[in-house]
């Protein structure tokens, strides 16, 4: 396997993300030259200025041009516009891929710009990151041991695809090809779910009358447990709204499942209480047992 | 201030929250011998092994005999029982204390056994502790900067009082008293309620149809979020049951706001999303900064 070298990536969105898959494959030598596209040229100068791309641009034409492979790495609610602007370009000879949460979304998004999906597009999402933004937050280590998943279209290009693997396994990730449809279902679950729990706790101990008392007394779990409430509200904003279908199903079967736990505590119902205690701290002693 | 030295201190129970405290003021000098009592005789043997308590005993009478202080460490559920017990032995020359995550059934329980409340029984709870349970997840910095609270009733004797305000002090705690109804209030709050939801998203989860697969793509943020899932489910029973009032009460204030949420999601409420997300990052990150 000849070592991967992209000569020209173009990253559109330097933030934590797309920041740190730069980093991550300038250390691993995977790379010639990186040029970061954004629309605030104070974010992109820091960016340029903290050694994360080579090269920075506000014109996207410019950006674009003779990348070997071009990285959507803005908000998922930015891309649709994105790939209006994108279409005017020919991008015919470039891999394109993106870094979204919720990937039937993206790929309708496409659609709807260039008509038909472009072949070149590989839908991609690193199962990584943190609850800090801002390219500040970029490191190179973030995919190490991480999960990538790939949702290719029955018309992707099978070199594109490739090329998106290479790149992903270059910054120390396993990467996994999956439908679309079952990406958006499991990361609703594992992902988008826990965030709206977070953010909705936080947000209900905030409104409470002794707020300033109620975080005084929280300790070392509450801490961990809402860290993701921490993480960009405009970035949560367009996942809900990008994965609006998945995430309403998964929460209401969480509503329902919360309001089941809550009869039980009014009532006092200690078998069931137990029961659900017992088998949640099996499955996650179990999952963190496989995560080691 | 004269230095605290308890001259023999009796833990019953000694698991991680007995264990740690024995270890604090072990390493803080602040105490002659401890003797560790309980039901199981293989537990005592670790904690003795492990050098966590001096002495052991099944007898419970033989163990708070001339004890300076008395810290019942037990599961909430225990309690009652043990108090009906205690009332057999005079314990009028010793301090009795708790270390309960609800303290009006504490309180409740002591006075059903005693007739009336003890005025040496000082109701106290740590807001500190981990996920793991037993005497081996004892450390003796557990409750270094963490927050005591004492909940003090009409009638308990200040002395005693005083005497465990030191002895958390020792520990390296800031301690501070509380109303018990409004003790009660801020845990289910802070603390009761997030394992409610810890526990309830795990077995949400763990009950999909590709449960290996959903824990499979869970991310580093997932961890986080349930590692409260892995906490002793016999405990947080007895925590449910004991302060079922208050967690009731937040839980349905919760539900009501999950509700919300889910229907601004359902419908793409953008505006309600965004206000939400970022009222509580503030509060969230206000809360980290202070915590610092």
């Amino acid at each position: 396997m000849s070592k991967l070298n992209i000569n020209k990536l173009c990253i559109i969105g330097v933030g934590s993300m797309g920041g740190s898959l730069a980093r991550a494959l300038r250390e691993n030598n995977a790379v010639e030259s990186i040029v970061g596209y954004g629309r605030n040229l104070q974010h992109l100068t820091e960016a340029k200025k903290l050694g994360v791309v080579d090269e920075i641009s506000t014109n996207l034409g410019d950006a674009i041009s003779n990348a070997e492979v071009i990285v959507i790495a803005t908000p998922l609610g930015a891309m649709p516009a994105l790939f209006s602007e994108m279409k005017n370009f020919d991008t015919s000879s470039s891999v394109m891929t993106d870094v979204g949460s919720a990937k039937h979304f993206v790929i309708e998004a496409a659609m709807k710009a260039y008509g038909e999906l472009p072949s070149n597009l590989v839908p991609a999402h690193p199962i990584a990151g943190t609850e800090k933004s801002g390219v500040e937050a970029a490191q190179a280590d973030l995919f190490q041991h991480r999960r990538v998943i790939l949702t290719p279209q029955d018309n992707t290009d099978l070199s594109a695809l490739e090329l998106i693997r290479s790149m992903w396994q270059a910054c120390g990730a396993e990467v996994i090809d999956m439908q679309t449809e079952h990406h958006d279902e499991v990361l609703a679950a594992t992902s988008h779910l826990p965030h709206m729990l977070a953010y909705s706790l936080v947000d209900t101990l905030a409104r409470m009358d002794d707020q300033q008392e109620i975080f005084d007394y929280a300790a070392g779990g509450f801490r961990d447990f809402t860290r993701i409430a921490s993480s960009d509200p405009q970035m949560w904003h367009d996942i809900c709204i990008a994965n609006r279908e998945q995430l309403t199903k998964i929460l209401h079967a969480f509503n329902e499942d919360l309001q089941r736990l809550t009869k039980a505590v009014e009532q006092g119902d200690s078998q069931f209480l137990k029961d659900t205690f017992t088998s949640a701290k099996k499955a996650r002693d179990k999952f963190c047992e496989q995560d080691k």
